[in-house]
């Protein structure tokens, strides 16, 4: 057992504008800046003043079909983040990035690249993509199943982490006086050619500080918790109770250590979405000013987005149909589906309280009240077996981020639950995840 | 015609360690730095600082073969450049990107950020890739041949342009009141359905600073220059002498004209390689000591790859036996085995002549001598119809570039050749380009 106390892992998840669907209308959002580079630089910049573990990129390779309403366009992750880690140091830079819409050779590249350029930063939240009109930008007439993506994610990861694992750590010489470069001895062709992939290798680049990107893993579903199991050293999840967290989190820990790991090696953070005043009637009025925001037509898209039900017509003040719920069988082995349905049969909402529930953070927990009351909700689920940390998405930006830092953060502090200063300089130090050697290296064979 | 007078372009083209074969083994070269970011960023501020237009990135997705003997690895140009426009604020930034192995929704993708996140600075150097070896890390039995690749090539241009075009330069309309983000008659699917591809778009970014990146090509096959004549903006190409220059620059801007294109929107850039000395004496010792860093070796592998002849094992102070070059189709439309031969031809070198000839930069033009006769050299081809300016490929890095900024850069303005400020923001701006408009926009249509 380790000496060092337990600490929150804190995560800023950035989205264009914020979190909430209606953050680019809130006054003090700067919607003509989400396109500026050193917007995103300054907030870096305060996230790892405040000593946060990472940055957090969503991605998806398709335009969402409702940006008549909200900024949500896609930040390309690797060029956006290796302009972040140009201005910063020590914070982590986690990319999303697809196992079905990215060569695996060139995904692996641009992995290496940004761990180089960072100094050992970088992290992968890795999908399979869920929005099906992908498919239609990459030649294909179908978004491949769930599950097939999940086989083809196996298969990658695999392939993935043999191009990380091909230089071996001292292949890079530079013997200048005996002209060796780099020992070719010590790199090594992949030669890999399975069910769904063939990629030979070596990789292009030498071996990256940490050796491959923080494997983060982004699905809760049953395929996603064994995928999350097998590879994963962080899993972002969405959970609206302690209960569900506390569920999760135990079914998550006890799957990785069936797949003979330490369970200390899989970091559980929830997203939380925070509306902070400096009372609780104070908060509850800014969040009923995002309310206000809102608009139902795009509310009503995003809801038959997650539940498959087109509900535009129907009396918003009318308790929601969850009949009209359709029992899809794609639909449901999609996790967030499930958490809309418990908030549904939890909270019997009418549609617009549901529509206003789910426009915070698309499901993820969105809690209201005074900095004392979000930190003590995070230090509940965090002794209570419910979260290693959290991703933080914060309702707007960056007021909503800077609120949460000068007021929340400090509690944590002085209660000792997150750190006053960086130990390590990578994001498996912050995380406090080993660093892997090569599979191909000669301790690999002992 | 214009008032202003005609000036260089120039870009440098950045190699780690730099051109010269050897130059990682030069005591004054950093191998320990080429993977350290602040070293690009370092020579990209000089760049600047210098009013160059631009930094100019090669790549290719597989590992020379060569890497034992060379500091041949890949830098990735999208996460690499993003690192560069972060430390900079004028000077462009060109990646080198295939149309063979990178999907055309991640390259509009990649492009599109670069692009935002300079504010205009981004090219692209289209390349279909010329090493087969990058077939067996992309799942392909066998690199396609020069002319499949150059179909595909067409094609992709006219798809990821669309995608570029896809949203209009108002669609973004930010009407916090109003509620609108995004004005969706303005942001247009892309609908393409060729032979090769089929992509749906509309991209899921804006439209960028540039409309689209500059389009520069970089082979002069006969392939290579129908495809510049109809797309490129600028072409970057290899020859050895004023005459063969002037040709294929009288060549190039006629397919141009013949395709309906003002020949001045086609910038001609071709490679130069200087060992620049206080005396030609100096100048020459210098380039004798690097000649001696050069190893056989590798200079035979590179050779073998140029001209398909492994002379391994023969006599290297022997005449270079001709007669074993094989007239091998494939090679023979490559524009790089013509220049080898072409110097084959007219100097009738040693092997071990031709290898020398060769180690400074791959078959560019090597030119050893005073800051007043690279300046001499340079000015000759500039007004001789030989080149529009070129691109910089020092033989080590820093000092190599250090040295004609220092030198020949005061020559060249001295005679009002080259610019003592950016009179723009934009690459396009640099090259006096125009900025295009949106084939999808009202403009389009009249």
């Amino acid at each position: 057992m380790s000496l060092t106390p337990r600490l929150l892992n804190l995560n800023l998840f950035i989205y264009p504008g914020g979190h909430h669907e209606a953050a680019w209308r809130y006054h003090e959002s700067a919607p003509d800046r989400l396109l500026d580079l050193t917007y995103y630089q300054e907030l870096a910049r305060r996230a790892e003043a405040a000593k946060f573990d990472a940055i957090f990129l969503a991605d998806g390779p398709s335009l969402p079909d409702n940006i008549r309403y909200a900024s949500r366009f896609r930040l390309e992750p690797f060029t956006w983040l290796s302009g972040l880690a140009a201005a910063t140091e020590r914070i982590g830079l986690i990319a999303t990035a697809s196992t079905t819409y990215l060569e695996p050779y060139n995904l692996a590249r641009l992995f290496a690249s940004l761990d180089h350029l960072s100094r050992g930063r970088a992290g992968w939240n890795i999908v399979t993509t869920g929005a099906p009109q992908a498919a239609r930008n990459f030649g294909l007439d179908e978004h491949p199943p769930h599950a097939e993506r999940y086989a083809r994610a196996r298969e990658y990861l695999d392939v993935v982490t043999k191009l990380w694992d091909s230089w071996e750590d001292d292949a890079l010489l530079i013997d200048q006086g005996g002209g060796v470069f780099a020992d070719t001895e010590r790199i090594h062709p992949v030669d890999h050619s399975g069910r769904l992939l063939r990629v030979q290798g070596p990789l292009n680049i030498p071996r990256s500080p940490q050796g491959r990107p923080v494997y983060v893993q982004a699905g809760s579903s049953q395929d996603g918790r064994s995928f999350a199991a097998r590879y994963a050293e962080a899993v972002f999840t969405a959970h609206q109770t302690t209960g569900n967290a506390r569920e999760f989190y135990s079914d998550i820990k006890a799957r990785v250590k069936a797949e003979g790991r330490d369970p200390d090696q899989l970091k559980v953070l929830p997203g939380i979405s925070p509306f902070i005043g400096s009372t609780e009637a104070e908060a509850r009025r800014l969040h009923d000013e995002f309310n206000e925001l809102t608009q139902p037509e795009y509310s009503l898209r995003q809801l038959r987005q997650m539940l498959g039900v087109d509900l535009s017509g129907h009396d918003l003040d009318a308790p929601f149909p969850r009949d009209l719920v359709p029992a899809d069988g794609e639909r449901e082995v999609n996790s967030r589906f499930q958490v809309v349905l418990d908030i549904v049969d939890r909270e019997r909402p009418t549609i617009r309280e549901l529509l206003h529930r789910l426009a915070g953070a698309r499901g993820h927990w969105v809690t209201v009240g005074t900095p004392e009351q979000i930190a003590d909700r995070i230090e509940e689920w965090f002794v209570g077996g419910a979260a290693d940390g959290f991703n933080v998405m914060p309702p707007y930006l960056t007021g909503g981020f800077d609120t949460f830092v000068e007021h929340v953060v400090p509690i944590l502090r002085a209660r000792g639950l997150f750190r006053t200063e960086y130990t390590g300089t990578t994001l498996r130090d912050h995380f406090g995840l080993p660093r892997p050697t090569s599979q191909y290296g000669p301790k690999a064979l002992v």
